[in-house]
């Protein structure tokens, strides 16, 4: 591989002190292992808001487009709270991922063995729990065309949003689906609104046939999104991949995230297609978790989401497996060791800082 | 009150055997206590699409128009999975909901002391737990228009549903809210993903309206709807009301209902508005759970939840306070007894068929 450019956008809130131990992490990488990462960075959020009124600048919009991967913070706070609608802090997220053409965004839910009695669930259920979520992220109602309020006059508006989903869309996102139960637990579970919705009836249509086309080795389940939300609280073992649209698959990755008592160490990526020629998919890799501002700048926050997503983008952007896997090691090691920040602190283990965890991982790396 | 007219509409699946269990209900405060309630039945969902090729005949929707309020089983199956959309199961409790216009839809989740170890969750997250979630049932992307599939041709389809809300529609059903709020612990979560939707943005505004124009002695919160869901696993405890639309209602009083371990158990209320004159509103009762075709006539579905949906016809539809009383006092004394129909079967208890457990809570009445 050429290249290995990373733009860094740590974002708002904890956003900046988690993206700080991932840098620790590529300066070692870069020395011990010359991996000759190039990073850049850039402003995203309610701070590129600050700094140029737009959740994210078009210039930082072609280094995203330029580099190998984008590694994201988090976006969103209070401060940002009353800004317009189109430049709001979310907004760049979304930019992000739509302009990128991310559709396929990956959410493993892992329950971390020394974590499974920080859960709410009974240990027996979220023990060894290991699933992943797979949500398309550039369509459905996040970008469905009309999205507007009028006013009606007399006081009265109308708020619109339009769920929309073309056959492609589907089938795309299903193969990504297909192609990682393969190398899973080859299961796949389907989850729409296809008893309301019409745009589930396509999607049940469409993972269907995609199915019997090209994957009928995959075991494929069909539930409806509400049934599939009790069932994830109520026996999630029972799945292993799980397909769905961008609002289901928020709801659900979200759920499944806090099942394990993790969500702080949660890593997601966002992937587009492969480059006809060179192979290469654009990427952006961020923690499941928010922005926290309730917690931010005092040195607390778990950077262990930011780092596993790191780790990610070493096996989905630059296959490397090996490199990947030692850190995701490093991550249980410390977590073994009794090293616990504090959203995830328990009796008779080491409390530590933002920083004191990502040296620690580092350490072990 | 003049006439106490019910429309029972059993429906498919285990709602025919659920119902029977109130008919022995009704029959017996008719009978000791005079009450005269009226039932009539009809059909709806599959059944009625076997009878006469719709989900819901204009017949049987004439009788629930008439009727003081209606009594509902479940619908679907895997039997009518290929049926047309617009006369799927479906359809019949969609149609009743929209025309008569119940738009708000009462779900409470609450945790039977005697069934908390039956949770997924721990018992100290669940003991106690006493939530409702107020959910709109007549608006959102279940009725929007444009709805449909369109063919695009070279193989490409488009599915398309419509959000849509109205400021008065949002108005009427946080009324409703801070209504009940101030019966319980007078507070109110509103959800929503005004991060994303425009129709989240409306809706987070005129909630807060309404709140400081009529409410403002009710404690209100406001919460993205992914976190809600969260928020919901990992300590529910602190939610008195949620105020959400319809399809995050549906997906967040599932998963509040499966928190509490009894499903089963769980009955809701759908309401219209009072009538000008009469202060009369339509309204239908069912369990939140579905038709269970697995289990279907074998005699064990639990009757409890369609029970409990008829404690709540007794209350909201014919105040008859101490009567939906008694009958929960009654479902709590047969627990207490230890008695279990197979779905909250656990060590030590007595398992019982639908028909025992409905005699058994007949009797305690
Ligand atoms: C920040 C927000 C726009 C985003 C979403 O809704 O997709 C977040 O909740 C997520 O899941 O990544
Ligand atoms: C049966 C179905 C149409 C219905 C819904 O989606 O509203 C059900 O899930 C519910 O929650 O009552």
């Amino acid at each position: 591989m050429a290249s290995k450019k990373l733009l860094l956008l740590p974002g708002d809130g904890i956003g900046p002190e988690a993206m700080n131990e991932v840098k620790k992490l590529i300066a070692a990488m870069n020395e011990t292992l010359k991996s000759g990462f190039e990073t850049e960075e850039g402003l995203v959020g309610g701070c590129a808001y600050d700094a140029h009124g737009q959740a994210v600048s078009d210039a930082d919009m072609e280094k995203a487009m330029a580099a190998d991967a984008v590694l994201f913070g988090a976006v969103g706070g209070p401060k940002w709270d009353a800004v317009p609608y189109e430049v709001r802090p979310e907004a760049g997220l979304l930019r992000l991922r739509k302009d990128l053409e991310l559709f396929a965004n990956l959410r493993p839910a892992i329950c971390y063995p020394a974590l499974a009695e920080s859960s709410s669930l009974k240990p027996e259920v979220v023990e060894g729990l290991d699933i992943l979520i797979v949500r398309e992220l550039t369509g459905g109602v996040y970008f469905g065309e009309p999205k507007q309020i009028i006013d009606l006059g007399n006081g009265q508006k109308r708020g619109i949003d339009t769920q929309v989903y073309d056959t492609f869309e589907i089938e795309r996102i299903s193969g990504v689906a297909f192609e990682l139960a393969r190398t899973r637990k080859n299961h796949v579970t389907s989850m729409e609104k296809r008893n309301v919705m019409k745009s589930g009836v396509l999607w049940n249509e469409v993972v269907t046939a995609t199915h019997k086309a090209r994957y009928s080795d995959v075991k494929l389940d069909h539930m409806l999104a509400d049934a599939g939300g009790m069932q994830l609280v109520r026996w999630p073992k029972q799945f292993d991949v799980i397909v769905t649209d961008n609002l289901f698959g928020d709801m659900l990755s979200d759920i499944a995230a806090m099942l394990t008592g993790s969500i702080g160490m949660l890593p997601s990526a966002s992937l587009g297609a492969p480059d006809g020629k060179t192979g290469k998919r654009k990427a952006l890799y961020e923690p499941v978790h928010g922005s926290a501002p309730d917690i931010a700048g005092q040195g607390i926050a778990n950077p262990i989401a930011m780092i596993a997503s790191f780790a990610m983008c070493l096996r989905y952007s630059f296959n490397m497996v090996e490199e990947a896997d030692r850190v995701e090691a490093a991550i249980a090691a410390v977590l073994d060791e009794g090293l616990r920040t504090a959203d995830i602190m328990s009796e008779g283990k080491t409390q530590v800082g933002t920083v004191e965890m990502g040296d620690a991982i580092v350490a072990k790396f």
